[in-house]
């Protein structure tokens, strides 16, 4: 048995059994692991951004992480992006990064480059192993550390001779350390925090928003008459089906500052204390607004739904009440505007599916438009960094073969890593991408817009317009093995939002605004 | 005057007036003072690597260095692969990375990282504004440092307030340090080592493979019967037209050892000592045959040109003589193939083009069949992180606007950064882009065959096949606004590169191997 043999036996006799793959000459032994020991799913990505996107996507539904197969620090550096949204996600990640033999390090080879300083942004732990005789024990600390709460990125560097070096056998796995319970008296100062006269603001993040979670959250709102508020960008959230909705907070700070002000105080479940987006002059990084008292029920690496759980019971408060928001209905034909198309993805999204959302501009409508939906599961893009959306649905889709998955996509942002439609015509995936066709980064237009530049000139006009010329996402598609088509008003929109649910296999609708 | 304003006149008084952008939010003041200002091109690309790749090959044409203005740690991250391969061909880049306000870092707000550790392996110098008043100095310094020789990425990263912060004014440019002169005595070193009874090889890289350096070459050659050869993957060389022709050193290290292995002695002019691309077991990292003594004239950061031409004049080496190979012509109609294609391109190629090679595996062939052709500039990929031809092809076109591209593309690596063809057509650039369309990760399967695998498993083949399903070349770069066609033979070939090369702006030919 070589090193890569016994990486491999060591990582599914952990769990893992899907590799999101982009490997290169020092990966092919690793990559032969995979053929003689067998049990792994390896899915080709045409970009490593996709495999690390994917990778995200897979682990925030499966619960438990993907490995990433990456070429030397260059494959690293374009798998960085998405890492970076896991990492921000507290996604659980295997991530393995080839590397020169130990005794061809440092001669300079053109791809010789310092791979740790590339991953120790994005990773909770990073190692490169010394041996052969290493790799496995490596492994199984890797996998540990990605999943012990809260979970995160795992870099390991396998040097190509401690890929191919003779090992002793696979290691024996070691379980990650499960999120932690909150003390009693974290409890009770919530419970008197809510008590309070006026109302107080209760901020989901991380596992409160599970079932378990929300539910909670929803008896304690109906008990205390607290604001339920919901982080803006969640890794992942159950929504619709009369789940309790909290309200997301908004992306802008005022306004994230003013709806934190209807509230006396600020409780965090699984959140941590918000803060701005961006920083602007004149405005605080803050979000709570001066003095307002804050209380931590639940940070991200506590198991923040018993904590409410617990919180309910505390309260005396009864069963969630809430009916939950009204069902959506189809907009009257017309034309698609960010609040149509919300209304008529609300409207047309199944049982059970998967929103991956990176709308970015059309994401607020969206989610204001889809509490009442079916029940689903949303993720958003939880870092930043864009061109999450169709890797993030294409590991979704790997996770849960059963369950549709709609990716919600900004143009601006699919351009990044459009090479995902690729992966999931390759593995037949049901993924329904809506790329909302605006042909401009419109997030900067509203920047520039509050940095009081109405008229911008041809310099920011020209690196914020996609309009020239315009990208026509029908024959991208096609170009990637995906059907395709086209909707220019809302009654197009939910008849291909249909046929493209109805379809086995992945497509794409160009939603013209 | 505010910070960003101060940069924008610092570096266009430093020559610097391009500018390839994919701004955010942290950079409108920059992309503000860019209109508030004037003089400099903003070119944006739909993805960080396509700025990257651009500012690569512009600087290679240009010989002055582009800005490219990146957003946060996740926008450099996305430039990384190409900025490496900036990197390793010493290509002067004047790297610009927003950042959040001085006074929000430190609230782990979604897109903080750390950035300087991203950017350290691939830049010579890098350093974070600490103030709006400083952002003038840091700028002169940054584009000192990256034209100094040899060049190199220089990275300046420019929080939010120091570009919206006021300045006092520009600052006056830092010019960079010229190539340092070669000593009499290596001189002196390098013509006894060329002395010798049986002949040594002069190998060539940087700027010995200027014209006036490969003219010295051919004289010596001509004077000592020396061997010439050229780096394998130089940043970039003159070629054709009656021009001294160095053989590429071989790619793989056993062809490698064995080109060298017929000199009694290896002279550097402008190379370092060679190294193996990768490890391979068994194999030293070392090209030179063991024991074989080694001579350095000039390194990549010496003026090799002036060195070869003294050590010419020293050897008393007559007027260059050869007359170059012979001019290709057209192979009879039949099959695309390595072969075929490539002497397609060498016969149809214009006076004067700029060829972009990333053919990987077809890449040999092409070197080999175009000595003879027309005169031509020849760039290659220098770091081996592929997706370097379509963005280093835009910013060629942009250094030389007389000039006609071909970039000459494997598939495979096309797919990293495709979204540059949307850049060609928005500026109208000459760029002919010709696929290699094999639908294999060629590369992988000949290292697979190297390590004795005859019939890849399932998982090695899923992973390097890229014909599941088949990618359209010419959807995609219609749907990116490129006119494209398809050549099946290589009489097709001829005439679509020809109808390429007769009509203005971008084109794509797929060609079918």
């Amino acid at each position: 048995m070589n090193g890569a043999e016994s990486l491999v036996r060591t990582m599914t006799a952990a769990g893992v059994d899907v590799c999101f793959a982009n490997p290169g000459t020092t990966e092919m032994h690793l990559v032969q692991a995979l053929d003689s020991v067998g049990g792994v799913r390896a899915v080709l990505g045409l970009f490593e951004g996709v495999c690390s996107g994917a990778a995200d996507g897979y682990a925030r539904m499966a619960g438990r992480p993907a490995m990433t197969l990456l070429h030397l620090g260059p494959g690293l550096a374009n798998g960085l992006a998405n890492l970076h949204n896991a990492h921000r996600a507290r996604t659980p990640v295997f991530s393995v990064v080839g590397d020169h033999a130990t005794w061809h390090r440092g001669r300079d080879a053109p791809l010789e480059t310092d791979i740790e300083s590339f991953a120790r942004p994005v990773s909770k732990w990073v190692h490169t192993s010394t041996s052969a005789q290493d790799v496995a024990g490596d492994t199984a600390k890797a996998i540990g550390a990605a999943l012990s709460a809260p979970g995160g990125v795992a870099t390991l560097i396998v040097p190509a001779d401690c890929a191919w070096g003779d090992a002793e056998g696979p290691a024996r796995p070691i379980p990650g350390a499960p999120p932690a319970a909150v003390l009693d008296d974290a409890v009770e100062a919530a419970a008197r925090a809510l008590a309070g006269e006026r109302p107080a603001a209760l901020l989901l993040g991380a596992t409160a928003l599970t079932e378990v979670g929300l539910r909670a959250a929803g008896r304690i709102a109906a008990a205390t008459g607290c604001l339920l508020y919901a982080e803006t960008f969640p890794a992942r959230v159950e929504r619709g089906g009369g789940l309790p909705t909290p309200q997301r907070l908004p992306y802008f700070p005022e306004e994230a500052t003013a709806a934190l002000a209807q509230a006396s105080r600020l409780v965090l479940a699984g959140a941590v204390e918000p803060v701005a987006f961006f920083g602007y002059p004149g405005l605080p990084s803050e979000l709570a607004p001066p003095g307002m008292p804050v209380e931590t029920l639940a940070d991200p690496a506590h198991d923040a739904a018993d904590a409410l759980e617990r919180l309910a019971d505390r309260l005396g408060a009864g069963a969630d009440p809430a009916p939950g928001p009204p069902a959506p209905s189809l907009p009257p034909d017309g034309p698609i505007t960010p609040t149509t198309l919300s209304q008529v993805i609300a409207a047309g999204q199944p049982e059970d599916a998967i929103v991956v959302d990176e709308g970015l501009t059309v994401s607020a409508f969206y989610v204001a438009a889809s509490g009442g939906a079916a029940r689903h599961t949303y993720m958003a893009l939880t870092g930043g960094a864009i061109g999450q959306g169709p890797p993030s649905a294409t590991g979704a889709a790997i996770a849960c073969p059963d369950r549709p998955v709609i990716n919600l996509q900004a143009d601006g942002s699919g351009m990044y890593t459009a090479q995902a439609l690729w992966t999931q015509a390759r593995e037949r995936l049901d993924v329904t991408t809506l790329v909302c066709s605006n042909r401009v980064y419109g997030i900067l237009l509203e920047e520039l817009a509050r940095a009081g530049v109405q008229r911008p000139g041809p310099q920011s006009t020209g690196t914020t317009s996609l309009g020239d010329p315009a990208l026509d996402w029908v024959a991208l598609a096609t170009g990637m093995g995906v059907p395709a088509s086209r909707a220019t008003t809302t009654q197009e929109l939910a008849r291909e939002l249909d046929r493209a649910l109805a379809e086995p296999g992945p497509h794409v609708v160009e939603m013209m605004l």
